[in-house]
């Protein structure tokens, strides 16, 4: 047996394990390609700040052979970023574990450095094509176009082609990728990703051209902001584990413990250092790389313990209150109600991370089924996977019951809502390589409740303010109903004509005034607020009224 | 930018990412950790032709500091298997993607070369310590201790203690784990895995000490017979991709495209390889290195439409219907019904699969519940990620209501029923490293969804036999009601004395006995069968009152 042991390489697990990375089938396929392309496209600009504009063309080249056949598409994603140097090209399209998103702590989209290598690998499967760049860093410098294939045995690249060409833009990327792939509309396919996309990047311009002639579709750009550049940080000492604390401390070369704290770790200044180290009975001074066995374990168990700052919130960029509502508003502009909540930064493992929420609710939602969600994982819409995703789990844990809701049993609330869950963290733990679910950590699911509770005690509000004038309307509208009767009596012993005008005679009567009955205030039970603010209440009877007023008692 | 572009090794790359390989939280780390090793040493001893045996030891080395806090433990797991040699042992324990199982298509419970390795990270990045082995392969050969750590940096393993030792076994490899962790029962426990894995092993023979003082459990043998060894298989002509068809001519060496498909290829003969490079127009004689471009394309057309055989059933060892059962019944002893059904091989992706199910109906299990699932892949038990897995996907997708079953729209079957599931198959799709899912690949569900269907209509025989059986019951309970008042006015008229006796005297007419309805036979229609037969149906009138027979007509 010993002899058939051997290395597997990266690419070729991955190979086999295409399911793990989003290449399931061949319409889940198409919708990763894009995905990863437009999330490295957003990132780069980003970083690079530029407001991205980037263009998506997916075009049918051979079509099936049969009707419920995949066909072959040619998948191009350009973008306006600052363009990569040639010698890097290879390697980030066609190795798969490179890239410069994983050795850092900062919220991007992009975090494994697997994505666009993974699409071209499957492309070249399915195809037997290799990936096509074509990439420029600026006016005046030339253009690369360069064809590449991925040598899955060594997990390298495999360069077929390397040329100068034209491009008649400044600076930016291109990647075209050939994919034997479906095309397909729905919650999971590659418009809605684009929408969804639209929706949590108000400061992104996108094209979209569809295959088979399908309407070409602008997202022209809603902000003219880029939003607030995420900050790189280093781990933080509540989360760090022993292993890791270890590798940190022999990597340290010459330092001392203290140094290594106080330089490697977020928060930490050197009066935190020495306290950690007189907690742990450690010399401050001790070489880092002699920190051994009890004396690392006692070292570890103080830095969980010794009092630091969060993590600064400057590492993670949420969408922000405002904006949440006013993507939610593009999907949902006929909605009475909306609310949104930002949580302040939380850490889990000691990755900052935050959670926002926000709700739509009313109007033209459904009225009978289940409430829909859209998750989000740093500002990327997540569409398969639900029932895997912490985001999902978090909604049907919360009572919506006390949120004035029908809930069945584990389930989702019935009504007329939609729920969107976004996670902002320097590092998002998704359930698989696919990106398509977030997991289920404890601290996540936590915020992700908190959030949703918020979110549905402002809807309960608002919920109850419209029971409660539903319930005044109806009082009035049964006193109102035997008002008639009681008007007609009181004519009657006052000996007052009983007219039959078109604003009924009643209606004079100093009793109607002082209720405010009159043909406006009828209507105002119905005026139900759609801010957050307190029920509208019909007006006080006039006052003109006051002195009119008939005194039935004496 | 560029400068920050590196290398990301798989090691450091699943430290980051140790939930995908099932290291989320403390209790499923201890799980995982004890199932990548229990799975080992079962395909250890199974492919070294050895009826396993195996022990599992848990004991808490550093006590929780306080109570809702993971504690120190080490896993041991010692198996009779055949023993590792020297120079192997720190890959297969220190390196992640190593292994002997990845590279050929054969039924295992391993298949990444990822697990046993994850599980030693895992303890190493919690408790500092090294993994430590010790292996003996024969009767007089040595024992070797060797302690390992692995450098997450470069994926390597790093031997930290190498001697031999004494060890009164004759073969077999112990590995011993320090990690942080909580010991926990219920369904996704330690001990629920081990019972399930009894079930669906029984040829292995297993001691469980859990920690704390808990009961020691001992499993034993039940079958003295090996499961059939499964034969290893080379790829099947359709579903190769052809990415993958390119890299194999292209590895051929010296040979011919004829000489490629035939000898690289599972159940292509000279004379299919011969139809099928007609079909393509490629010269069978061509040099296999040579296949480019169109006429690859071509070839890989005509692979996929050739005729050939499915590939060997014997490439995939199922459970079988018998033993499926009696698994059943070892959990769910006092059941009224079991059904199961081993479909015929099929293939996806190339890769032979055969699914099972089974049933438990019935008796103890509870009425009102959903149906409870168990869910196996090549004989281990799935305890995690039920929403994720194509096997639940099944059992939601299968219309129950066609049975005889009560179904809410979308869910499980609320019914005392018990279902398994088992998958086995050349390479299982798994929805993430740490093997806990199915994947939804559409030919598997289908053949699981048949699987159930398959038993669904068992079970529904039988209760529409209950059903059946029950009707019969109350109509012959009504007519018995008015059994006396007919007797009497019979009596009458025959001016028969009408007498109580403790036994009813209309009892004595014949037309009573004619009907059956005799102490015995009244309680006929209760004795449900519990086989898969006919209803049993109360016996015919004796034939000793036929000559007393009234004739009320005459």
């Amino acid at each position: 047996m010993a002899s058939r042991q051997r290395e597997i390489s990266v690419s070729e697990f991955f190979t086999k394990n295409r399911h793990l990375l989003g290449f399931d089938n061949p319409a889940k396929a198409l919708l990763t390609t894009v995905k990863e392309a437009v999330d490295n496209s957003l990132d780069a600009c980003e970083e690079a700040g530029i407001l991205p504009d980037i263009k998506v063309e997916i075009t049918e080249i051979q079509p099936a052979t049969s009707p419920n056949q995949p066909s072959k598409f040619r998948v191009a994603v350009e973008d306006n970023g600052p363009g990569i140097v040639k010698p890097q090209i290879p390697k980030i399209f066609a190795k798969l574990l490179y890239g410069s998103k994983f050795h850092r702590l900062k919220q991007s989209r992009g975090q494994q450095g697997i994505g666009i290598s993974a699409a071209g690998l499957y492309g070249q499967l399915t195809t037997g094509k290799p990936v096509a760049i074509v990439s420029k860093t600026g006016k005046g410098r030339p253009a690369f176009k360069i064809e590449l294939r991925i040598d899955t045995k060594r997990n390298q690249p495999d360069v077929v082609k390397d040329e100068t060409t034209e491009w008649d833009k400044d600076h930016g990327t291109r990647v075209e990728i050939d994919l034997v792939a479906v095309y397909r509309g729905g919650r999971t396919g590659v418009q809605e990703y684009l929408e969804q996309t639209a929706v949590a990047n108000p400061h992104l311009a996108l094209t979209f051209v569809p295959p088979k002639g399908g309407e070409r579709l602008e997202f022209p750009r809603v902000s003219n902001e880029l939003p607030r550049e995420a900050q790189e940080i280093k781990p933080h000492p509540h989360g760090v584990e022993l292993g890791m604390l270890q590798m940190m401390m022999q990597d340290s070369g010459a330092k001392t413990v203290k140094q290594v704290l106080v330089d490697d770790f977020s928060r930490v200044s050197p009066a935190v250092a020495q306290q950690a180290c007189e907690m742990a009975k450690v010399s401050p001074r001790l070489p880092a790389e002699k920190l051994h066995g009890e004396a690392l374990e006692h070292l570890h168990k103080a830095l969980s313990q010794v009092k630091v700052m969060a993590p600064p919130a400057t590492a993670v960029v949420p969408i922000g209150e405002t904006l949440l509502i006013e993507g939610l508003k593009r999907r949902f502009p006929r909605a009475d109600f909306y609310a949104s909540t930002t949580r302040p930064p939380k850490v889990y493992r000691g990755n900052p991370f935050v959670v926002e929420a926000a709700l739509a609710y009313g109007g033209d939602l459904p009225l009978d089924e289940p409430a829909e969600i859209m998750r989000f994982a740093n500002r990327v819409p997540l569409q398969y996977q639900p029932k895997a995703c912490a985001i999902s789990e978090s909604v049907y844990q919360t009572k919506w019951r006390n949120y004035e809701l029908s809930q069945p049993k584990g389930g989702l609330p019935v009504a007329p809502l939609a729920i969107v869950v976004h996670l902002a963290s320097v590092w998002v733990p998704f359930t698989s390589e696919a990106k398509e679910a977030v997991a289920h950590y404890d601290e996540l699911l936590d915020e992700m409740k908190l959030s949703l509770q918020e979110c549905g005690r402002k809807l309960a509000t608002q919920l109850r303010a419209q029971k409660h004038a539903q319930r005044e309307h109806l009082r009035r509208s049964l006193f109102e109903k035997y008002i008639p009767e009681v008007a007609r009596a009181l004519a009657n012993i006052l000996s007052m004509p009983v007219e039959k005008t078109e604003k009924p005679f009643y209606k004079a009567l100093p009793i109607f005034v002082n209720l405010g009955l009159d043909e406006d205030a009828k209507d105002a039970p119905k005026e139900v607020p759609t801010g957050g603010g307190a029920p509208s209440v019909p007006p006080p009877a006039s006052a003109k009224g006051k002195d009119k007023q008939l005194k039935l008692v004496e």
